[in-house]
């Protein structure tokens, strides 16, 4: 980690610039095997897991047997603490739950907005090492408290068609209708899509590396709802004087552990903070199992000294981190000088671990800077919010002469008609009823 | 229109299937602009309008003058038209705000949600003959609701540098900061990444023709958030018995002047109302302005009979439309019933131009069959839902256990050790120290 004396912001952003993923080069490579699953379902689906997780199929669907023979292997000790991590995920996403009101905005014109549940929400789990059995219930949970009727889980198999049993059991207990084995681009693809096996979800939510998110977004050009174009994981920890260097450094670690792209950011008023940070880092990395990863995510982070409050604030917000840790002696004053963040910590005992897993609060966030203009996964990515109207014969006498005007200033006589009918005037005729035309 | 007898649902589907917009081809042209735009900035931006809008300009910025000489030329009626629709728009999507409540998920853990209003929302306004100054109430009224602190508005200018005086007028009563002469695609280009005059925004709103929602859509891909990807306008008419087919058909002329690609449906178990309908059609299209229009999108039109509710209610949210009248003789009963829409209108006195422009509801909303997975505009789409928590030393002494364990599962030591150092324990020594590694 670099510490650097903060001069100007424009400096500031060039040394916290993320390392760029550029997904153009992908596309050719989803629009193939969008082209292959559109054409031929399940049969490219099967040809595409053979050749990129090498694995041969002989079922796509996961069997009750194997998820059965999965919950047995799973600890004790685990099976507890998923089910903690639920309840408190649950209880926290039922608590965002709206009542819907109705506003009569004018005498006899009603107006409300409902939240309904997606029919069918489709979750993506990436396989590799590190099974992301967490993903699984910050997806499955809010999805089942919105009351969505299915919820679609694909998972790419390891390469005797097995998924880690971890990601079986969390699917299970978060309540996931059907498990495929499918990965990478052509599991997006046959959400997306549809398959004869893989039915169309009504939106895809879930981590993945490029490949993933690259076909994330080309399904969301073509009309596909996603959740959030997801980036390299980052956290930004602002401290004061009354920061605990060695909590810092353990968090800043616990972020570079994701993978090398992952940046972690260090916002202090306190040069001796920062340096006592990074001999902290060194001291901590050591037994670390993940130290090559973390050795090249640490080349991309930072320590940035601030003057004084103003520029900590300007960086923050500018900086728009996906995780923010505020180790000040007033977190929560500080929180109310947030604009831009995913997810924030308050405090020296609140680490980002707490929320990748468990506090209740969702861990899918925006990266790269989205928090500017993007939410986090919550409820309301499970349901669409419909509005609804309902107008008087009177309300529409009201309000009528006003929607004509507006209409007529548009020039879209057939608008006015609709009302003009309705009140029983005599019907514009075509433009030379149009009073306000031209204005 | 065409009649059609329902016979199953995949035939329905064809026979409704939306006019396609492919932008795959327009997509150089974007990348194109866009990087004239990042490179040159304003320079770009002024031979781009005057290539593709005919104007030089004196200025990119409307000046204050050219804001005040439009407000001179409005009649006081659609001043009042205005002023009245704005206050409904106002009531009901400030009844949209909620208060974040904290949640104790368990004794020493604290989480809550809070709205963060955009900093900047950029909105995009198209030109043309038609004035859509019903868009900038649509936008704008909400983002003033939410609290953004600026409102940056585009729209392309006449060949003399003139934009529509209604437009202004609409921009200055809503809080509009700054309005700017810009179009199409290096409009959104200017709002996506800012030039010296145009700042970069946080998320890009408005309707648009293909080239703009194409621009959108790239711009989405590299990180800008972006309301909707709009596609042609559409309704879905559902009658039965109790329906005035002279209303469904001055509901269904009004969809259709919107474009020659906006789709009408009519959806009834009843024959009789479709005949009457189609009737209606002819006799009430004959004095519009737009009848060219009109003929065209009537072609992309039908009339579905389905034998009974059953079937009515699957094609209804099958289709998903964006605006749904419920011309039946229990609105409140079928609204229960809808599950993908984008606005609903219930009875016989709601048509679509009331919540096109005064009923308070917002008109910008999920074409294409989107609305299973995406919302309309609402007070949300202004805000960013930021989580935070708060874990106190005995919480996380409480909590932390169950995260190590987690942590472990997902081969994450670093994150395991945040929770140890915190709570006093020795660190874990890599791979050694995870008890549940290989499960």
């Amino acid at each position: 980690m670099k510490i650097f004396e903060y001069t100007n912001i424009n400096e500031t952003r060039q040394i916290l610039k993320r390392p760029v993923q550029d997904l153009s080069e992908i596309a050719p490579l989803v629009n193939e095997i969008f082209t292959g699953i559109k054409k031929r379902g399940d049969m490219a689906l099967a040809e595409y897991t053979l050749r990129y997780d090498g694995a041969k199929l002989e079922n796509i669907r996961v069997s009750p047997e194997e998820i059965e023979s999965a919950a047995g292997s799973i600890s004790p000790g685990l099976k507890e603490a998923i089910k903690m991590a639920m309840e408190n995920i649950e209880l926290f996403h039922a608590s965002q739950k709206t009542v819907p009101r109705m506003i009569g905005t004018m005498p006899g014109i009603y107006c409300w907005q409902k939240g309904v549940p997606l029919e069918r929400a489709g979750i993506y789990i990436p396989g590799g090492t590190a099974p992301l059995f967490s993903s699984v219930l910050m997806l499955a949970v809010p999805a089942r408290v919105a009351g969505c009727k299915e919820i679609i889980m694909c998972t790419p198999p390891g390469r005797k068609g097995e998924i880690n049993p971890v990601i079986l059991y969390a699917a299970k207990v978060t309540g996931v209708t059907k498990i495929f084995k499918a990965g990478g681009i052509q599991a997006v693809g046959a959400m997306a899509y549809g398959t004869e096996t893989i039915p169309k979800v009504d939106k895809i939510f879930g981590p993945g590396n490029q490949y993933v998110t690259a076909a994330k977004q080309i399904a969301a050009m073509e009309g596909i709802a996603i959740d959030l174009p997801a980036g390299p994981s980052e956290v930004m920890v602002v401290a004061d004087e009354t920061a605990e260097p060695s909590f810092i450094a353990a968090d800043m670690l616990s972020q570079a552990e994701h993978g090398t792209d992952s940046q972690a950011v260090l916002l202090t008023t306190k040069k001796e903070i920062a340096e006592q940070v990074a001999l902290e880092l060194e001291k901590q990395k050591k037994d670390l199992s993940r130290k090559e990863i973390i050795d090249k995510a640490l080349e991309v982070s930072a320590a940035i000294i601030v003057p004084g409050m103003e520029e900590l604030i300007e960086v923050m917000n500018d900086y728009a981190p996906e995780h923010l840790i505020l180790s000040v002696k007033d977190p929560e004053g500080m929180a109310g000088e947030v604009v831009n963040a995913g997810s924030v910590f308050l405090g020296n005992y609140s680490p980002e671990s707490v929320g990748d897993y468990a506090s209740g609060t969702n861990h899918t966030l925006p990266t790269n800077g989205m928090a500017r203009g993007w939410s986090g996964v919550s409820l309301d990515s499970f349901l669409k919010k419909i509005t609804f109207q309902k107008v008087s014969e009177n309300g529409l006498a009201a309000i009528g002469p006003y929607v004509e005007k507006m209409a007529e200033a548009e020039s879209l006589d057939a608008h006015v008609n609709a009302i003009r009918i309705r009140n029983k005037l005599p019907l514009a005729r075509g433009k030379s009823a149009l009073a306000d035309r031209g204005m």
